[in-house]
């Protein structure tokens, strides 16, 4: 797996790093609790490589753009917030208030959701 | 194209029966403005056929999921916000406050956006 940045904390979480605690973890993917979280389950699925945002997958990224889904649905259900609902998010760039640059996709449950924005 | 729920209001408007404006069009995915929106750009992704929400997209869908990514990458050029940033949102269930059955990706834009949830 190429594509590693770094001086991006993202890159290193899914390098083993930090020794994080992943919930899932796919050939491309992995995800883990966001250390911020907003609500009662605040997971974070994001691919091993360096991509920016959502905005920057490519042709050459359709396999990870499908274990990120297949990951997500699979947190929800470890999780146990499919049947109450959950919401994915994923910022790109400065208005959305993307903090890290290294695509992410929050998942969200546990509590009634609030605005989408 | 089956799977057409006669009493979805999204099945209806990807069928063209309420003559929506399409901001984009693809083989399996349309995408139009939210009738309610919550940012100065905001559009909704979605499937043509009747898929409930996230959590029932499939391996048999694989086509369908990197369609909705590329259209949603193209609404976002189109209408001017990829520099800026805007944020992807789909909710999947109640606790996420999902009001149509029928997956739908919001793209918001053109404002600084709020929390996530």
């Amino acid at each position: 797996m190429t594509a590693y940045d770094e001086t991006c904390i993202f890159c290193k979480i899914a390098n083993g790093e930090f020794d994080t605690d992943f919930i899932a973890e796919s050939d491309n993917v992995v995800a883990f609790n966001d250390i911020n979280p907003v609500a009662p389950v605040h997971v974070l699925i994001i691919p091993k490589i360096h991509i920016t945002s959502v905005h920057e997958l490519g042709d050459e990224h359709q396999r990870i753009w499908n274990e990120l889904l297949v990951t997500t649905q699979a947190v929800a259900d470890k999780l146990g917030v499919t049947d109450s609902g959950y919401r994915l998010v994923t910022n790109a760039g400065a208005n959305a208030g993307q903090e890290v640059p290294h695509l992410h996709i929050h998942l969200l449950g546990g509590k009634k959701l609030g605005s989408l924005g």
